[in-house]
């Protein structure tokens, strides 16, 4: 599991950066915590699939494209 | 939230049935319980992303062909 939330979260962070909005701003938007979207980012937390839309609502972006490829993770 | 989980339970049910097998045999696969798989594929459940990596593995599908697309569901 650590393998994908890390990766899931560098892609949410890359994302975030890459639309201009800082991580409260990002957590404002999706009515998430703050220190909860900073272990998203951190790859501390496995989101459900529900939180993982509202991110991607919110940075305006595909779901899949806040998703790491398959090849070179290991799922149980 | 009942929108997406049951789109996304009926892409995993469609993907499944191409692949030829059981939910008994997916529910094996992704070491799932059998009645859970059941919730899941009637969208009676919100999965984590790390569930959705196991089921794809399962199918030998990506992440993202289980995913519905953000258009036409409300997304609070």
């Amino acid at each position: 599991m650590e393998q994908l939330a890390k990766a899931l979260g560098t892609l949410v962070r890359t994302q975030r950066k890459a639309s201009g909005l800082s991580q409260d701003a990002l957590a404002l938007a999706c009515n998430i915590d703050r220190s909860y979207m900073g272990r998203i980012e951190r790859g501390e937390v496995n989101i459900t699939v529900e939180k993982l839309y509202q991110i991607a609502k919110a940075l305006d972006c595909a779901p899949s494209a806040l998703l790491p490829s398959m090849s070179g993770l290991r799922i149980d």
